[in-house]
Formats: C-alpha cells, structure tokens, sequence
C-alpha cells in the first residue's frame, strides 16, 4: 500500500460520472485513498474522440481496466467500474440502483468548446449529450435516492464575460424599487458552454420541484497533471491535453514552450478567464461531498483559485521556462473563437475557501506539475496538434472536418 | 376567393415550421392572404401526441393536406407543405434550401408543459426536440441564407415569478458600481419551459457569433380560434384544445363552463401571467416580419396584450358565461403543478405595441372568440379530458403513463 491519507471518506458511496476522464480519473483515486466508495461510470467517449481526431494525450495513459486494476494493486481499495453510456437510460438507472450512492460526481460530458464548435452534427452531440445526461441523473436521484447529494460539474464560462463583479451562481437585483435573487444572467461563446448553461437551469428547476440536493460547481480552467494518486504508479497518471481541441490554454503553452513552438495567444490576449490546479479539484470536489447542499437548494460555488489573462500566462510560461532551459517566444494568432479580447473581470471565488480549499498557486505549480511533465514527455508530442483547428465562425453543417485537427495548413 | 385583405406581403417568403399547429395555421393563413409567399413545414408530432394519449381537439379540425388544398381553392393562394422532421436535418436543410425563405417563423416545438412532465421520456424528448430543432434552424440560416430572419417562439414562462418588473429580455443591471445590460434571467418551471429558455440562450449566441437577425417572442398564454381566414371555411378551421395536458388555462375554463363541470382552479389561483388572442399571434408575427432585426441581434419581444390571475379569468368565464346561459361553480382543486400561487407579477410588454400591435381584449373576446364555440361544439367534448392529468411532484421514470389523460379516477 503505497498511498497514504487519511480515512475520513468513511464509506461515503460516491459515483464518479465520467471517472476516466481528466477531473474524474484524479478526483476517483484522491476520494478512493481517504475512504470514499467510488464507482467509475465512463462510455470512454473520451478516448474515441481522440481516435477519431488523432489526438493523444501527452502522457502515455493505461486503459481504464489497467488504471481501476492497479489501483486496486497499490491501495488495497476497490474502485467499482460501470463502462456504458449515462444517456442510455437502461444502463445509467441499472448501475445507479445497485451502487445507491450518497454523492452523485457528475463530469460525464463532452467538454470542449472547439469540439462542439467543429460543424453541426458535433454541436448537436455536445448538446444531446450534456443536457439529456444530466436530466438522467437528476431523475434517478428522484426516483431512486432522493437523499443523494449532486455535484455537478459547471464552467465558469457560462457566465461569458459582464461587465459588473460576477457573483457564486446568483445575483441580487433591485430594480424600479424592488429587489430579488436570482439566477446570475448567463453569456456562453459555445455550444458547449451553453450546454452548460442548460444543465443549470435544469438542475435548478428539479432542486425546486423535486427537493433535490444540488451543488454546481462552475469550474475554472484547469491545469497541471500531478496529483498525489495519479503518481503512485506509472499506470496511474493522468491525461495530459495539449492539442488545439481538447488541451486548455494553460496546458497547451507549457507544451508549446517545452518543444520550441511560439506561445500562440489568440488575439489581444485580453481575455482573462479563473483557472486551478488539478489538485485543488480534487480538493473542492471532496469538500463538496463533506458539505452538502440543503435539499431543494442549488449551491453554486465558481470553483478557481486565481484569474489571469491570456497574456498573463504566456508571459508566466517564458519567464519560469528560461531557468529550465526554454526560450519561449510568444505570438499573436488571429483569434479562432467569437470573444472579447480586452474587458473587465472580477469572478467572486469565496465560497470554496471558506469551506477549507488552500489554494495551490500557479506561480508554484508551474514548474512542478506542468513545465516538468511537459519537459519529461516532449519526445511524444506531435507538432502538427499544436495549432488552433477549429474556427467558430466558420462552423460548418458538413460533417467530415474531423481531420480539422491534423491537417496540414 | 372569400379571404380579402391587403396584399402588402409582396410575395416575402416566409417559412412556418410547426405550421399545422394551433398558432402555426393560423398565422399561416394570415400571411398568405396578405400576399407573403408561404410554405409549412411541420411533422405532424402534435397529432400523434392525441392519437397516443387519446385526445381531441374540440373543433374538427381538416387533415393538412385537406387543410392546404381547401385554402388554394378559397384563397387562390398556394401554400407549400413539407412534412417531416426539423430534426431530421436531410429532410430539413433540402426543404430550406429549396424554400430559400426570407423569414422563418419557428413555431414547431412540443409546447405543453404537462407533456413535458408526464415521465423521463417525455422530458427527453422535450428539449430534445426542441433545443436541436432550433440548433438545425440556426446552421441552416447560418449556412445557406444568412440573410434569413428567424422570428422564434418562446414563451413568458421563462422568466417565472420573479419578485421584481419583468423587461423584454434584458435588465439593466448595476451592482457593486458598474453597470451592464445583460439577458433577463430566467427561472422556468418545467422541462418544457426550460427548453425555451435553452433555446434563447442558443439563439443569443448564435446571433452574435454569426451575425444572423432573430426575434425572439415571448409569448404569453394564447386564447381563442377565431382569426378572419381559418373561419373562412369549415375545412380550414383551427384546433381547439381544452384537455389536461394541451388546453391551456382560458380554453378550458371556457370548455368546463360550456358543459357545466366546475371551473378547476390550481391551488389559490393568484398565479399571474400574461395572455393574448389568437388574432393578436398572428398579427405580432407579421409585425415581426415586417420589422426585422438587425443581424447579429437577438430582439425579445413580450408577446402578450393584457395579464391576468387564474382567479380572475375563472371570474370572466363565469360573469360573461351567466347572459348566454352558463351556470358556472368555480372550484380550487390542488395544485398539480409546482409553482407560486400569490407572487407579484408585472411583465413589460410595450414592443409590439410601439411597431403597431392593437391588441383584441379578452373582455370582448369572450364571446365570439371563445364562449361561442365552446358551446357550438359541446357535444364533441370528452368530460375525462377535463381534469388535469399530470402532476409535477411525481413525474415517473416509467413510461406506460400515456393513459394519464384519460385514466378513470
Ligand atoms: N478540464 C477543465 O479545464 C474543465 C474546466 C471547467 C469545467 N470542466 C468540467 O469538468 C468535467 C470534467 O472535465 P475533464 O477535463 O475531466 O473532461 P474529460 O473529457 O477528460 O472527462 C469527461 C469524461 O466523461 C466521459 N463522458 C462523456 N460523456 C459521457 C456519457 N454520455 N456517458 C458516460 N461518460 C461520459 C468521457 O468519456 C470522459 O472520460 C466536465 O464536465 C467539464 O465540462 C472541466
Ligand atoms: N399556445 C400557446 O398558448 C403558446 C403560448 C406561448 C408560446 N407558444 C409557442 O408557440 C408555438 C406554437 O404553439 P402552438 O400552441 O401552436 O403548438 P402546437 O403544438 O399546436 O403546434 C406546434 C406544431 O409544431 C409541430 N412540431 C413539433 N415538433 C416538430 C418537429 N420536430 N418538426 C416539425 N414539426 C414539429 C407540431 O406537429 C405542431 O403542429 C410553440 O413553440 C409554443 O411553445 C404557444
């Protein structure tokens, strides 16, 4: 037994939707290790999209029979794995009545912004997908443990970018003399995010009529791959994203640095978004489950640690990357996505913390969980993912761009 | 030719989608009598929804083809038909193609709200239906006529019962020193009001990112089956439902009154909400037309005249009721939905009033539009249809309840 923490998950029964993913994979073994029951379900979609796109991650990552096995192997805890698809309601209702959990982790969605912007028929999985997903899950809770705690997995872009302070899921309003609470006004820039913002609006209204528990979490962008579990064992590591469809900024411009391709910032590179370590997802994840919601409420917590522009980052890459060696250049590429380059942000992020998350910071983390496995797997990556492949303007209704991400130009 | 009207339409080429439903016909007969070139586009999904649940519109309503036919020959004015499935994009995106519309007018969702909330299934198929019909609407304006204005139904419901005045789409918002105009938000209260509220954001973002023109109309309860072309011939007359699941508010306390059952109240009966007469439909979707949005906006409109308490309307059915010879009882039977039942209510609705809208009241609608027919065809009603058939708080994961509007108790 390699992996040592405390056991205060005391038999918690937890079902990780969408457990083979990036989030998932850590948060399943972080929960698993401090005593948690954890249940896997994953229709690894994930893993075909990148067949289908010829993508790979960074790091060379086990199968998730390999991954569930040797965790088992290095732990001595038992991760119960469900391999099927949440929308397929046979499959969903049948593995959630056996499991009873007390806590429902719901990641299980197609995540990318670029995929869902690909062309029509992949916007339309994207939505078909989260949405009739996560009114899944909020039925067998009904039906099937009404007392099960929902902790669902949103996005800070949902909210787009205001130009007021964006509030934890809801703002007060006073207007022609009369005030009320509600739900924060929601701005998406892509069909995924916007599935999103659908989700919310579900899972508000079913916490109302149906007294349901839930916690969404609008997340920020994460980053970093280093998470206690994951590095136990080399079967165990994560997924490490760095192409131009699944990799999310942050990741891409270590990765960029590591192998001597420009820091490619889209546009003015204004655009300043929250962003968190893997580790602090984990982390919020397991104080969410420890503090759950009231029924019939729908917490929002926006789950990051620290907003910085686009700039910022790329600025913060070159400057730690040349003691290790790396001479970053950083370039302007016209912008793929439909955003404000330059506009005012300040994303309220109390909530977390004052329930216990101690930030990791970036400035920290950088070298440890991001230049150094960027650096370690550079032999693996494949120039041609690096670049941008999907414009947001040009979205076609042809299918058939699914070489959008490897062609040549 | 028995339909005179002006023919200002000057041949616009409007496409109907959802064109043989209740709002859908009517406007579409509207508009080809005043010389716009029309074409439906419908799955005929509605009447299968009677067929299955064993409903029936109070009027006899014509099949479509009969429907289209008889108007050629009254009117002199051809209707193009297209039946088939929105979300069936091969069969979509040819009709659109060939159809080249200058407008389309998107009527063709699953708009009940206690169909949405008869089981799981139905909920899917709800925001299924509607939310990736309306994405297909998008692409194809997007892809093959940009130029094209999508004039969009929503509905009042979106926006719930907040406790502060309801604007037209957008609030004005400042908080902590700043200030933003940003989308209304939106609290619906069931799975089918929330797909409107999808749809919305949907729009929103698409009308931004591809600069495409949309109208998106907030429509409040509709009443009423008179309009000048669909009385114009028995074969052409509108549908008229008053069941549980379909008939909304007014239509069946007019129905009850008419066959002397109680009129049905929910709860307290102060839920508030806008309404409007057919004749006003049709004509605000013509003044949408006329009128079209800029690209790259979405423009909301409230679409209703006048609004009213459920205990007020009751009032109004029994008060007009009593001079032609109705006994009406008015009755609170619980609540079937989830939804406040004393709120404040005040919903802006000057748009349409400003480019021309002269709205019909209900105080003189009553009679001809409403009382009239209900008494004409008294003798087609199915008393089991008149309860309300589908409770919010119950909602089953089973289906096998299609025998909810016609079950014994
Ligand atoms: N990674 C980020 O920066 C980030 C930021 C904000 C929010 N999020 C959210 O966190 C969640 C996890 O993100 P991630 O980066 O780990 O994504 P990921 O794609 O790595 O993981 C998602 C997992 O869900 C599975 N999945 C998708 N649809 C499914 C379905 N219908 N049935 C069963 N399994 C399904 C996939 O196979 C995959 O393993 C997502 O909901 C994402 O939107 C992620
Ligand atoms: N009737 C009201 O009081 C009211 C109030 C507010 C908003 N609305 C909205 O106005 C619109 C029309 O309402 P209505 O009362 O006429 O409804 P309706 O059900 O009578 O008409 C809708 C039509 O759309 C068709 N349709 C549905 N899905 C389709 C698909 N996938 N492909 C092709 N056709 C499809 C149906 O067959 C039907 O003929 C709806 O969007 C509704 O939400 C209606």
């Amino acid at each position: 037994n390699t992996v040592s923490a405390t056991r205060d998950g005391k038999g918690t029964k937890v079902m990780i939707i969408g457990g083979d993913g990036y989030c998932g994979w850590a948060t399943a073994l972080h929960l698993s290790a401090r005593g948690y029951s954890v249940c896997i379900l994953d229709n690894l979609c994930r893993r075909e999209f990148d067949m289908q796109l010829g993508l790979e991650t960074l790091t060379p990552i086990a199968s998730v029979h390999d991954r569930v096995k040797r965790w088992g192997e290095v732990s001595a805890q038992n991760i119960h794995l469900e391999i099927g698809d949440l929308c397929d309601w046979d499959f969903f209702s049948d593995a959630f009545r056996n499991f009873a959990p007390d806590a429902v982790v719901h990641f299980g969605e197609q995540r990318s912004a670029p995929y869902s912007m690909i062309d029509r028929q992949r916007a339309v999985f994207t939505q078909h997908n989260n949405v009739i997903g996560t009114i899944n899950v909020l039925f067998a809770i009904k039906e099937f443990k009404p007392d099960c705690h929902l902790v669902k997995l949103g996005t800070m872009g949902e909210y787009g970018t205001p130009n007021i302070d964006i509030e934890e899921g809801y703002l007060t309003v006073t207007h022609n003399g009369r005030t009320d609470t509600l739900p924060y006004p929601k701005q998406a820039g892509s069909f995924y995010h916007l599935s999103k913002v659908h989700d919310s609006h579900n899972i508000l209204f079913a916490a109302r009529a149906w007294k349901i528990a839930a916690t969404d979490l609008n997340q920020g962008i994460v980053y970093g791959v280093r998470t206690e579990e994951t590095m136990a064992d080399p079967l165990l590591i994560n997924r490490y994203d760095y192409d131009g469809i699944f990799g999310t900024a942050l990741n891409r411009f270590v990765v960029q640095a590591a192998v001597g391709h420009p820091i490619t910032v889209y546009g003015k590179g204004g655009q300043t978004r929250g962003f968190l370590d893997i580790r602090d997802t984990v982390r919020c994840i397991q104080i969410a489950i420890d503090n759950p919601a009231a029924k019939g409420e729908m917490r929002v917590f926006n789950q990051f640690t620290e907003q910085f522009s686009v700039r910022d980052i790329a600025d913060l890459v070159k400057r730690l990357g040349a003691p290790m060696g790396l001479n970053a250049e950083i370039i302007q590429i016209p912008n793929p996505r439909v955003e404000a380059e330059e506009h005012y942000y300040n994303a309220k992020h109390a909530k977390l913390e004052e329930l216990g998350l101690q930030p990791h910071l970036l400035g920290d983390s950088m070298i440890d969980s991001l230049l150094e496995f960027a650096i370690r797997y550079k032999d693996r990556v494949r120039m041609e993912l690096i670049k941008p492949a999907v414009d947001w303007r040009k979205t076609p209704v042809t299918s058939g761009t699914a070489k959008a991400a490897v062609k040549a130009d």
